[in-house]
């Protein structure tokens, strides 16, 4: 058995090749969607000033902030001067702060590194992760919400995520329910804390909720039937099949909101953006996908709009979320800038594609689309020029290292799973051929030197297509 | 003025979007080259146990490692009980003992990752930097170092140098020389480090290196001898201009080398090694970049058999080196794994690019290929429409957010460098047109809304042939 200091640190993970090929196919297609929205590629580094990150993310996280020890003398003193990155808003407000001048007017970038957290390891849940930012700064327009939301959409899509949907609400609206009712302000996280139970709970059990957190009687009730009505409203929706069910819900759901709300200023202008955000997601593909949700609460602290999550059935927790927050980014600047930004749950969306194996075949785990064998000890010239060849016809070519027994190199072949495997015996080398041995079928085929990569690289389409 | 506040943290590096679309070229024709060798990648947490990494690297570079303090109560005590990755061979020789049984006989692993370093920056030394490295672990066989100086050389010649050379010795012909001239085995690094200087302070400069280190005066002597015979050949080498100029040069070199160690055993076997690589590189087409040099000694300690080392023209220090290590990969395993590699230096290689001007002008600085403006308000959802098509023919697309004034978007399109701008007016709404500005030239066209994925293509591809 593997000694456990041969162990990855605690809550952190290895990527054999199989993974990390698995991680960069979505890698690939988040930039490449990311990209065609015209979002621009943003790294900083893993190791902050500690001061850059103490302080931003409430008491819990300071504590969950990997330190490092001052260099040299200090280390005695136990002094530590940086921490490692803990999210990636925080360091795109530094950078922000920082190349202000650089930066185009409207900063739409994307950000996909590692971020580090001290939290107790558990299923899922790691201390190194990846994080995986849109952000677009400077405009306070709904297009911008509009064309996250549908960037995030199509990555879900390209996947193959059939079954996603894009919870959407906003914070002024929560605002203008929860003032309407009469909820006092210091009680509004409190009364959304509940009222997200709803559905697990039902209506007693957040009146209970209510009177334990102290959200007064006449407010509690309010809201309760106000959400209640609301909840009613989606069960009647599931039946509806048509083309628009989702549209025709979300406008009803919307009137239920403006007739609540209507009287208060902030909740209206809430309910305007997002009616805005609904027409530019018709317009984008997407209406299916967007339900207006306004029991979605989405930690209510720095976000100031729309607030989105993206979930699919049988999955608690969501593949992503995000929302705008005009006050945050502006932080060592000392203004605020509008800002809007979506989080995809890469890791999840990793756990989610494994379980459901979603991962196209030909991702595979084999290091190459042939391995050239060695016939005998005077024949490696030969291979050489072979893996050569072959690697010119864009092939991936594993030359096997050594000169073998033949049945020894097969048996390597089929342990690293490589689809084909190329010889030249003395035969074939006599008459420029080369001998293919598709692995998976046993079959052998004996072709020109010159014809091998089209050989090749038929049966790679063929099985391509063949696994899709 | 920034505050220093917002500036990265002491010798790390924040990565623009330009900056990291140049890093990304590399790192992306790194990972292909090395693919369709049969390398598959690999990666490793950014933190390790610090028994992991603790005295692996020296005094020196225990000193260098960062360290992280123990969470929670522990950190006042000043405890560390993790640290930041050194370089990318331990956790390597970690993940082999972790996972030996799920790993091919032959494991040929590529790697491309920070480490951190707590170095005194300077300039092109940074304390987080990326490591590029390729292994081959498993086999003692030639054939592994000739893939591997193939493998460099292809990247480097893709990237566009023309004027690379690899350097290539062996630790047992070094130790062969060395032994056969009489020097004592602890002086052999002193004698090596002296003789590095040879062509910078002539014979008699060594000389009276070798004396003040106590290298004996008859082995002094004759490494001198032997090396300045050498040092000769190579300058009358200089003047030959045959295509295999550098064939007949290392085929002179090994010829003395040979003469010399002849009588030692392990001198002669580094020959043969050489011999045998050099055979293998000429197959692989590289014959002509590879030279022997007898002085190359690459930090002795733990090379165990051929050492390389790739060096441009007017670059002091090298663009990448690496060599066999037999002793080192088992280390954790306990027991000893034949390992053979390669670290590309892809900080200086990008160093050196970006001061010969060799990125390809179309990564640019642009986030997008075109921007669609907005007419005015009520034209919005036009151009999302415009916007959704021209990203649905492959085009990246940057959705002008405001319903500004045309001019001030047009100002936004100059300063962000994107070619192209797609505006539909009234009259082109009407008609079913679109009006394309090349930003260049201040072209303007206007097509059928369908035609124009076309006409910006053509653009960019001739824009892209004309750059290169």
């Amino acid at each position: 058995m593997p000694s456990a200091k041969t162990q990855p640190a605690r809550g952190m993970r290895d990527f054999l090749p199989a993974d990390v090929r698995k991680r960069e196919y979505v890698i690939d297609l988040v930039k490449e969607v990311y990209e065609s929205y015209g979002f621009e590629p943003l790294e900083t580094p893993a190791v902050e000033n500690i001061e850059t990150l103490m302080g931003k993310y409430g008491e819990e996280g300071n504590q969950l902030i990997f330190k490092i020890l001052k260099r040299g003398v200090h280390e005695s003193t136990g002094e530590a001067d940086l921490a490692l990155r803990y999210d990636l808003t925080v360091p795109l407000a530094r950078v922000v702060a920082e190349y202000r001048d650089k930066l185009p007017k409207f900063f739409k970038r994307y950000q996909i590194q590692p971020v580090w957290r001290a939290d107790r390891p558990a299923r899922g849940r790691f201390r190194e992760f990846y994080q995986c930012d849109v952000d677009v700064l400077g405009s306070r327009s709904t297009i911008v919400e509009a064309e996250i939301v549908s960037a995030a959409s199509e990555v879900l899509s390209r996947l193959g995520f059939k079954d996603f949907c894009v919870r959407l609400n906003h914070r002024k609206v929560l605002t203008g329910i929860l003032g309407i009712a009469g909820v006092s302000l210091d009680k509004h996280e409190s009364a959304l804390i509940a009222l997200d139970k709803l559905d697990k709970i039902g209506s007693e059990g957040v009146k209970k909720e209510f009177e334990a957190r102290g959200v007064a009687g006449t407010a509690g009730d309010q809201l309760l039937s106000f959400f209640s009505a609301l909840s009613e409203l989606e069960h009647a929706a599931e039946i509806v099949t048509e083309d628009n069910a989702q549209q025709a819900f979300n406008k009803a759901v919307l009137g239920r909101i403006v007739e609540f709300v209507k009287d208060n200023e902030l909740g209206a202008q809430g309910v305007d953006d997002l009616q805005s955000i609904l027409d530019f997601a018709d317009v984008m593909g997407i209406g299916h996908r967007v339900k207006i949700d306004p029991t979605l609460a989405r930690g209510l602290s720095y976000y100031t709009g729309a607030i989105m999550e993206i979930n699919v059935k049988d999955l608690a927790g969501s593949l992503g979320g995000g929302g705008r927050y005009d006050n945050l980014v502006g932080m060592f600047l000392g203004q605020d800038i509008p800002a809007c930004g979506f989080s995809l749950g890469l890791e999840r969306i990793l756990v989610v594609m494994n379980e459901r194996n979603m991962f196209p075949a030909e991702l595979g785990s084999s290091p190459a689309d042939v391995m050239v064998a060695i016939w005998n000890k005077d024949s490696v010239v030969e291979s050489i020029k072979l893996a050569r060849e072959l690697r010119a016809g864009g092939l991936s070519v594993d030359l096997y290292p050594e000169a073998d027994k033949l049945g020894k190199q097969f048996k390597y072949a089929s342990s690293i799973e490589v689809p084909f495997v190329a010889v030249i015996g003395e035969e074939e080398q006599a008459q420029g051929l080369v001998a293919i041995k598709n692995m998976a079928s046993g079959e052998q085929q004996t072709v020109r030197r010159g014809e091998a990569v089209d050989l090749i690289n038929g049966f790679l389409t063929q099985r391509r297509n063949g696994a899709t």
